[in-house]
């Protein structure tokens, strides 16, 4: 699975740019992001590669689920996004 | 269309009974979050509420979009998440 990790200073449009390729590519991508400023660009970079592959018949939708891991010892909540057609994109 | 806000200081688990209940009833919601830390929360709320609705067999997609609105005469840019089952939500 393509894992794409987005962090707080991440360009929204690379991102979406990038999950945009990697969809059209395997027909869906994981996003991860930690803290709420990594998971506000995230969301937008979603939002922009929706737009993206609109063109090429794709209703990209995501699914958000959360997981603990440790980041420098410490637990964190990380946010991972599943993107995909609406149609291809099998439940995790 | 049922609308739901979310601040920073909502609790996620109270949101995702709101969306839950929302999704069962009109089998989709939308959920509006302007700023970092309120998109964090609604995000979460949106993972745990996929949990609660499982069991009805709802496997429940998000499709985010930004746009702007205007909140004491200051642009901003709200983040609208559209939730519903992945077959009934139609494309916004």
């Amino acid at each position: 699975m393509p894992l794409i990790k987005v962090s707080a200073i991440s360009r929204p449009q690379s991102v979406a740019g990038a999950i945009a390729g990697m969809v059209r590519e395997h027909a869906r991508a994981e996003i991860v992001a930690v803290g709420p400023d990594a998971v506000n660009q995230a969301v937008k970079a979603i939002a922009i590669a929706r737009k993206y592959v609109e063109p090429d018949g794709i209703d990209l939708v995501m699914v958000p689920q959360m997981t603990d891991i440790a980041i420098d010892g410490n637990q964190r909540t990380a946010i991972v996004f599943v993107v995909g057609s609406r149609k291809a994109l099998s439940s995790p």
